[in-house]
């Protein structure tokens, strides 16, 4: 540890672009930062670039540590994983007790929490933060997530707010619960980015389908960014539709080749949401869908072989059709951000995190990737009741019976003509399912008591049940299932 | 280790049904079993049951294992998890160099890969083996898939071949590769047990949305059974709708409670097809949509929240309606095996078992649980070309094609009726993806590159490219993706 006070109110390890533009960020507000890199010609670029700026330029982890105010904070914006574990070693010999270091890096929630406890354990503050907003969020105001300690949210808080993103003047910024919650609420965030993007793909396809070519779209984009789906991805939605190739000349999207990336946190949120045995298909068939548009063999041997409707809907009201689409989107939408949102709420019952599901929507009105006028909606209907699901939100409900027939119309359209829809059918099958009286899980559980003898329960009793299916077929009580 | 040598030739550690059940099997077959338990009882219990057997029974793990000829063969046959490493260690102190270990729990493959890894450096051989076929299957003839070390195949392979089902004389066990490749195959059996269950359910409610009873259905699948779709699954679920509740009268199936169970491999398997990037959603809507059944409070918030079509398909022809069903079945039956398939494919490459996925098939054609005729075709298939999917393979093509029709029919109807068939639509989402010329993708990328500099690749030339969307818009080559 470090006996030396500085003055730098915050410090910021890490200068690649999310980092130095997180610290112009903190500089532009008034906060005298600390800016380091391992590398001292990053930090030095930083410095010379950015002469407006109040920044702190140190050469040595321990110079650096030492022109903090204490407690300190340290806000590291390093490449998650191992890069974080060995910039947390170089850190810990000059920290004082109390001292607050935050990962705002895309960490795996699981690791945050080995830190966190890991840190508490020799008198250090821990914070895993989420931070979303892509390298102008940073620069500009982030949706941020923080996550560990309360009482060190309380000395790190009010920085925070003030360099994120706001809505309506309230700071997009909020303490989201112990230990892991706030990498945990940024990798859910990031479930339904996959979603809504995916969303927002079949809905293209389907415009294309009824012959809208990418100018067209780019203005129906633009015109549906007016009404309920007003967000940033249907904004830039039409940016990208209306942007032409200046080599070709063709509208770029035809240009791009289409096998989609993934950098793991939409596979995190679906293996998450399958250890909490919590639904949330419409997310796995978002992170699917990328799979297999990146399976080159797979595509190219299966189009070889299969055949099928070749992808025209065939429709007498073209704008009525349009329209049905919109509704099919934004119904969609909704039973993703249903599913993530469910999901944080499981998750931060068994793990014991104390996470207000209401503000994780309010933080994410504005200066994350998903922000979306409908998040205002959500956070104040989560805020007036303790919701189980969204689905079950008044004006949520309303809202999806509206468009119920206009989305089943879609969904049977795509399916007859071949559009690949496993998003819009996923979030359809799933309120189907989760309104159903009765599910098909009886035949599940008769068939797993019959090859199994895992056992049964009726709906007329208490108690776990066995039919002697190899022998004379009478019922018994189960002692124990199995 | 231990000097002595017995004369029995295999030796079955854990006395419950499946390892009793195997004993009596390897005994019946005429091989001089070895039979251990922690507490004797049990032990004492199966040698009083079956003095039919030639079991030689031991109170000691010492005397257990000198009971047994070497080098010895020993299955073990106990609860997966911390049971087996404590089983292992046990016998560990006794064993010669060369021994066998075989694990025959449902054991997750790491722990598969990491016990192998742990015996081989000690100079022991283990083998993850999976079994299937319940505990009727246990003593009359499992499918089973052992993965290890080939070497030690040689001296185990003969004796559990012998014992596994057999299928037109052809025994349902062979080396499936090497490390966790057993316990993997069976997973991913697993998980397409959990699909081919789901179909079932999803058909079943299908026929009940026309009108159907439950001994109406139980014909119906009875007569489906004489068919393309024969297996043991829809064999069964005829004798489940078959059933009458004795205290009620009512059909079981109406008074089972709808709340599926699951144990974790369907679970594990779309983990895996997400860790390794293989597309697998149909399986995935399987294990989400039992997670969605036991769901109870979010099942109960949305009943009384949301509308929607009362589940009643309008058909002007039920019988026609009702062979689309069947259609629709079998092709989502395929493209279950094809994603379980192709997931075994990539692993085995991923982790080098060097995996023949033809004799997968092959050992599926009884035993197990998903054992059906198709099964000989599929394993037909794979063995007459290196296919890197199961759809290219002609009669499976052709007979989706033939289907195509029908499956589009029964999804379309559904949606509109608002029965939900998560699977089925899943399925056919994955069939109109691969064969796409096009996907969506593209979108995805463009809007990635928008938001996050994610860079894209293009259709007409090599290289990663970035649109300076913030600024003039212009495109560039990227040095490096990021």
């Amino acid at each position: 540890m470090s006996e030396k006070t500085g003055t730098a109110q915050i410090g910021v390890v890490g200068m690649a672009v999310m980092g130095s533009n997180l610290a112009r960020n903190f500089a532009s507000k008034g906060f005298k930062t600390a800016i380091f890199n391992r590398s001292y010609a990053k930090t030095a670029a930083v410095l010379e670039a950015h002469p407006e700026a109040e920044f702190v330029g140190s050469e040595s982890v321990e110079e650096f540590v030492d022109s903090l105010e204490k407690p300190r904070r340290i806000i590291m914006m390093v490449k998650a994983g191992p890069a974080t574990d060995a910039t947390i070693e170089t850190l810990i010999p000059f920290l004082d007790q109390g001292d607050i270091v935050i990962d705002g890096g895309n960490t795996y929630f699981p690791d945050t929490r080995r830190r966190e406890k890991m840190m508490a354990e020799k008198g250090f503050n821990f914070i895993g933060c989420g931070i979303s907003g892509g390298e102008e969020g940073a620069l500009k105001g982030p949706s941020m997530m923080p996550g560990g300690p309360k009482e060190s949210y309380a000395h790190v808080g009010p920085i925070l707010e003030k360099v994120s993103a706001h809505y309506d003047g309230e700071p997009c910024c909020t303490w989201i619960g112990t230990d892991g919650a706030g990498h945990f609420v940024k990798m859910v965030h990031n479930g339904i980015e996959y979603a809504d993007m995916q969303f927002i793909g079949e809905a293209y396809d389907l415009l294309k389908a009824v012959g809208v070519s990418a100018a067209e779209a780019a203005d129906i984009f633009a015109q549906w960014n007016t009404g309920d789906l007003d967000s940033y991805l249907i904004e830039i939605t039409s940016e990208v539709l209306r942007q032409v190739d200046a080599e070709t000349g063709k509208p770029l999207i035809d240009v791009i080749h289409d096998a989609a990336g993934m950098k793991g946190t939409g596979t995190w949120t679906v293996q998450e949401a399958l250890n909490l045995g919590v639904p949330a298909a419409a997310i796995a068939e978002s992170v699917f869908a990328r799979a297999a548009s990146s399976a080159a063999d797979l595509r190219k041997a299966a189009q070889g072989a299969l055949s099928g409707p070749d992808g025209t809907v065939q429709v007498d009201d073209k704008e009525a059709f349009i329209e049905d689409v919109r509704q099919a989107l934004w119904s969609a939408k909704v039973i993703a951000y249903a599913q993530g949102l469910h999901l944080i709420k499981v998750a931060g019952q068994e793990y014991g995190w104390d996470i207000d599901v209401a503000a994780c929507a309010r933080i994410w009105r504005a200066g994350c990737i998903i922000r979306a006028k409908l998040l205002d909606r959500i956070s104040n209907e989560y805020a007036a009741g303790n919701l189980e699901t969204l689905l079950e939100a008044p004006s949520i409900a309303q809202g999806l019976s509206d468009a119920n027939t206009s989305w089943r119309r879609v969904v049977a359209k795509a399916t007859e003509a071949g559009v690949p829809i496993p998003g819009f059918a996923s979030a359809l099958s799933y309120y189907d399912l989760v309104r159903a009286e009765r599910t098909n899980a009886a035949m599940t559980q008769g068939l797993r008591d019959f090859f199994g003898s895992h056992t049964y329960r009726r709906i007329d009793k208490e108690g776990t049940f066995h039919t002697n299916w190899s022998g004379d077929r009478t019922e018994s009580e189960a002692v124990d299932a199995h």
